[in-house]
């Protein structure tokens, strides 16, 4: 494992101003069913497809994150976005009518994450006052583009995950030194690990490393351990990812005393009622998870100290047919409450 | 046109201390053969593929760049790199190996400019002292993924340009106030812009509009002209593209008395001898043409004040192919010589 590089905390003060966050009935029908601002239609209209269908679903969720934010869109300063597919178009396809500069990002499921901390060194370095970070996935698209398409009816492997039809975007945004809410701390960049997985259908034991990894910087470099926190969740591991990664933490000396490490994968959907295997994935997950779920117990002062750890399998399928194993990053945003 | 946000002149003082570039026997004989440090082999050895041509091409620019830097490999901060795989798995294996924090950007063929312009906000948030900015395409991947196999013989059209063999690499630090050098001194993201078009055989057009309407909002923003720098350089509009974007600019007033606005594209490939339609594409272009060739004429004096301005076309071949038009993005990056 590598200690070599430190956490940045921020000095300017940067809010999560607002989130918001789009699934699909099935994500509706899960325990965070709640939290959602809107879904999809379940159905694309005639001629529509499905990759217009993620796309519009990044629309409503950065149109119902501006409505519920009091900056108008000419004032924000920065979106960043990412999914899944290929050449990331459904980012690209979503967020163009926005009048908004646009970074395109790519860290797999990792994306949200890596567009809360890239987001945060654009306000840090005043470059802007504020930022958008969106990341999507969609079930139906992602089939289609890494498996087969849904007609086959292909069964899912015990360790596969479901990717999560879903988008959350945060309005990230900076702040005087009195303010409350729920701000970015600190982050931490991940290392890109391989450690020889092969099979996609076991993204979590490919991810598990990178997320132990980056989180053990993270407790070291901060003198911290898993119990200095309310939540720590990785995105997406699910269930035996997420076993492996609380492993090979026990034998680095940091144990889960008080049942705060867990996965957005494991979060978003019932393991035991849906028919997910290990839970859920894609970019979407951990973005919804946020940007509904903990995002709400945090303004709600229910939940004050969280680590969100995305985690992303950087393959793809040629990649797998060639040959290779899954290469894996995790990257870390520490949020806190201020009240 | 949009006119709304403004450029980020950096504090820090963040020099480009190295920069490197490879690219294939194709490269080597046009214009600028005489700035690369290496070249990929022409064939995949047996049992090997494109795919890994492209890593290994990445990977062997990344080392001869640490070589030519003075930073070793544990202290570089970051590493941001893009290529056009799907799910930029040229990068995410290319750079696997390196013990370096790592960033997926995609920005299609603005991603090498997206990368000096996000680090640069990494070291000016004081997150990092250095990163390396790297960008990749190769004409055998993209024309498999993007086309036709090769062996298909397909004739290109007139407005295509050709996809650039190459890896272009920039170390970027920070650095003493008295540090002489080339800097990056300032840089502006992209508004996302679709006009429309809908021929992949044209996309220096669809990007034409991307690319002046972010030159003209940092030529407005800093009160300056087209004569005010020694070159201008897109990346990669292709000779149309080019035309294109002249007169956009010219619409409003800008005009290059002193013929300095050029494009990657056009400086790569020598236009007339070799058969690559309006010249040079993919996300191995700019960076090439930057890392090889302007760099190397600023670190000489012989260029002082440029802008780098990274055009990337956001579609897919899935989009087209459902009928979508082409979204297009420009980042601009503005260097200067401290002598």
């Amino acid at each position: 494992m590598t200690h070599k590089r430190l956490p940045k905390t921020f000095t300017e003060n940067i809010r999560v101003s607002a989130a918001a966050c789009f699934g699909s009935k099935f994500e509706k029908e899960g325990p965070l069913g709640a939290y959602f601002d809107g879904f999809v239609k379940e159905e694309p209209d005639d001629g529509e497809t499905w990759e217009k269908n993620e796309s519009d679903m990044i629309k409503s969720t950065v149109t119902a994150l501006l409505e519920k934010s009091r900056i108008p869109e000419k004032e924000v300063g920065l979106l960043l976005g990412g999914d899944l597919m290929n050449q990331c178009t459904s980012s690209a396809y979503g967020l163009e009518e926005f009048d908004i500069p646009y970074i395109g990002l790519y860290g797999a499921c990792s994306t949200f994450v890596e567009g809360i901390m890239t987001g945060s060194m654009y306000i840090e370095s005043n470059a802007v006052n504020s930022a958008i970070a969106s990341a999507s996935s969609h079930f139906c698209t992602a089939e289609r583009q890494y498996r087969f398409p849904l007609f086959y009816g292909a069964f899912p492997q015990g360790t596969s995950q479901h990717t999560v039809t879903g988008c959350g975007a945060a309005l990230i945004e900076k702040v005087g030194r009195n303010e409350k809410g729920v701000f970015v701390k600190s982050t931490l960049p991940g290392i890109v690990i391989n450690r020889g997985i092969t099979n996609a259908a076991n993204m979590g034991a490919a991810m598990a490393t990178a997320a132990a990894d980056t989180i053990l910087r993270h407790l070291e470099s901060t003198n911290t351990t898993l119990s200095d926190y309310d939540l720590i969740a990785t995105g997406d591991l699910g269930k035996i990812g997420l076993e492996m990664a609380k492993d090979l933490l026990k034998l680095q000396g940091f144990y889960d005393k008080k049942g705060i490490f867990t996965d957005c994968g494991t979060l978003i959907y019932d393991t035991e009622r849906q028919d997910v295997s290990c839970g859920g994935s894609g970019c979407g997950c951990s973005a919804v998870t946020f940007c509904g779920y903990i995002y709400d117990k945090m303004s709600k002062g229910e939940l004050k100290k969280v680590l969100l750890v995305g985690t992303g399998a950087m393959m793809s399928p040629q990649s797998l047919l060639q040959g290779l194993s899954i290469p894996a990053v995790a990257h870390l945003v520490e949020f806190e409450v201020r009240a």
